[in-house]
């Protein structure tokens, strides 16, 4: 005798674009925390190191939020992590959050709000997926890069053994709040590095987008807020889009078209100690595998030029010093193995995203590592010409 | 602008029920890691240790079922594990999983199996869960309490800051194989212990399953193989139809049936330092529980006896002296503790199953502290009158 165990599981959660989501006014978070007809939203709120030094007035912001609205409390005072990667490769961080959850006594009808960077919400996240086997988590990315990839889907993780998100889980938030406020006071480099995904979603989704980001790039580099409240906007729809049209938003298949540079990108990040930012790999990684499509033969040189020169012109590099051993000539075995780490992170069969136009993608199942360091080579030629 | 992100997951797994799984001819296993048209199923195999002292002979026939099927390859070793709620208890096993899922290159596309009692499964379930996000995870219940219960849910997890489970998630497995050979080394006890569950979910879904049990009480607890057999089918049966039924698999709202009797038996459990066996737990707390529904008058002296009765027959407690503080008299206040801890894992409401007839359940919010003594106290007097 077999029992044959069958169900769904209906998941939904609203990705909301505001400014200033902490002035009293604002209404979308004590919404959000107590849309079910809960008499009190309670919740705990962890805030990224690094973005309350850049917004130090913002912890009382939020705790001032809190006590305007009787209906919310705050259940322990408002909690500091580290920013950046370090705080998933710091377990320490993450049992910081576990413990606050056991003394807080936050439970499975709570609310864990996390504020901070992609690393941030990423760790933050999976405290909340784990806690009581799952707490609600609300997000607010404080970054380019959070609000238009990373925050508003549905994967969480930590660092371990070296390798990026070898834990995790696929776990929706309960809402997701991208406040552009919270850009104000980005680093230039933050600010650049998280338009990497945007030219990625726009390559492999929207050939339009494309062609709004090659004529506005220097705009949004030299931070015109209006183009980048768009650029941030239109990326986490084409996101969004992308998890639900897929069919597969848990990633059960082999495909991650979302990963478009990724596979490199991921690498370098590893092998720079994290001194490339995620989404500077991410621009390094698309460069990488664009040149693979020109030397495969899938892109004519137009297209990968135009893709490049939007790529500089966001400010972001097309090249790095790690794509080659120290011969300056042969390919980085250390960063080839970053394919096969892809492979096995994503499981089954070694599945890259290629596009053959802008907007259009598809799958290839191997590379040809000659093909590779050519396309190396020419983008280090490229970038020396560039240079002098 | 906000978006509203929506889309549904369909999870499906199979339970089966066999006799000899790792008999070369037995094709369920094969079945199960080669079903998605795979070349080759790749697995790491887990086991309890308890289970292997009694059984010494199965990391041999493991190793043998894995060389007699050329589809199927073997990642690593067997590996053993500790028995019991230790595992659970014991971060540096989980961690031990999560370092041979990494060495042994487990990918999402693999398969962990574990083979052993519901702990085990629990902590190899929550490393399945989380390494990659989330592996494909076979289970092997050998005992009957997961064989009849936590083995064909979806829930898993480890113990932390003194609370059962307070880390884990919600990850259905992807099949689950019931090998009745596994029961037969079973120490007295375990054997008795798991029927508990199945009291449960007779007591709360199904009057003819109780009376069942009722009838054959004394057979089971003697250890006949056959009976034994179709009450783990039943009770996997309900508690199967119960999570698709309920339409709330991951349980987000705040009613948990199949926790009847449980807020006590956690508590007991954790404050006897685990020297009482979950099984146990639950006769006891399902005991309290009927007392006290029969002390705030949902149901007759009648039922109370019937069920207490059988429980007895079954070869388990209906009474603890942790009910008590040292006084003997007042309700031990470390085991109220009990009450607000389950409605903090849930979330929520408090909410408490209770039983009105044999096979109907509803629900109550609040336990009058009263009544929960005069109902140890009858339990009390009912054992000393029983042991002399």
């Amino acid at each position: 005798m077999t029992i044959k165990q069958q169900f769904s599981i209906d998941f939904n959660y609203d990705i909301f674009f505001s400014r200033d989501a902490f002035d009293p006014q604002n209404p979308i978070l004590v919404n959000v925390l107590t849309e079910n007809g809960a008499r009190e939203g309670k919740a705990i709120v962890i805030i990224d190191g690094g973005l309350l030094s850049s917004m130090p007035l913002l912890r009382v912001k939020i705790e001032q939020y809190f006590s305007a609205h009787s209906s919310l409390r705050l259940l322990a005072p408002v909690t500091v992590v580290i920013g950046g990667e370090d705080v998933k490769n710091d377990s320490k961080e993450l049992f910081k959050i576990l413990e606050l959850i056991n003394t807080a006594q936050v439970d499975r009808h709570a609310y864990v709000i996390g504020i901070g960077g992609g690393a941030v919400l990423d760790m933050v996240g999976f405290a909340s997926a784990i806690g009581h086997r799952g707490i609600r988590h609300v997000r607010f990315p404080s970054t380019v890069l959070s609000q238009n990839d990373s925050g508003v889907g549905v994967k969480n993780g930590v660092n371990a053994f070296n390798k990026k998100n070898f834990i995790g889980s696929f776990y929706p938030p309960f809402a997701v709040i991208n406040d552009f406020s919270l850009l104000q006071t980005l680093h230039d480099r933050d600010w650049r590095a998280g338009t990497s995904e945007a030219l990625k979603v726009a390559l492999i989704m929207d050939l339009e987008f494309f062609e709004w980001l090659e004529k506005y790039a220097t705009q949004i580099r030299d931070r015109d807020l209006g183009k980048m409240e768009y650029l941030i906007t239109r990326c986490a729809q084409l996101h969004a889009q992308h998890i639900v049209g897929n069919n597969d938003p848990f990633e059960t298949g082999s495909s991650r078209p979302l990963d478009f540079g990724h596979w490199a990108a991921h690498k370098l990040e590893q092998l720079s100690d994290f001194s490339i930012k995620h989404g500077e790999a991410v621009a390094i990684g698309i460069s990488l595998d664009i040149a693979y499509a020109n030397r495969a033969g899938f892109i004519t040189d137009d297209i990968l030029e135009r893709i490049l020169h939007t790529i500089e012109n966001l400010g972001l590099d097309t090249f790095h010093d790690l794509f080659f051993n120290e011969s300056g000539i042969e390919f980085n075995p250390d960063l080839m193995v970053g394919l096969e780490e892809f492979r096995e992170h994503l499981g089954g069969e070694l599945t890259i995203t290629m596009i053959e136009r802008i907007g259009t993608k598809f799958d290839v199942h191997e590379m040809n590592p000659k093909w590779l360091q050519d396309a190396a080579l020419k983008l280090k030629n490229k970038y020396q010409v560039h240079a002098s």
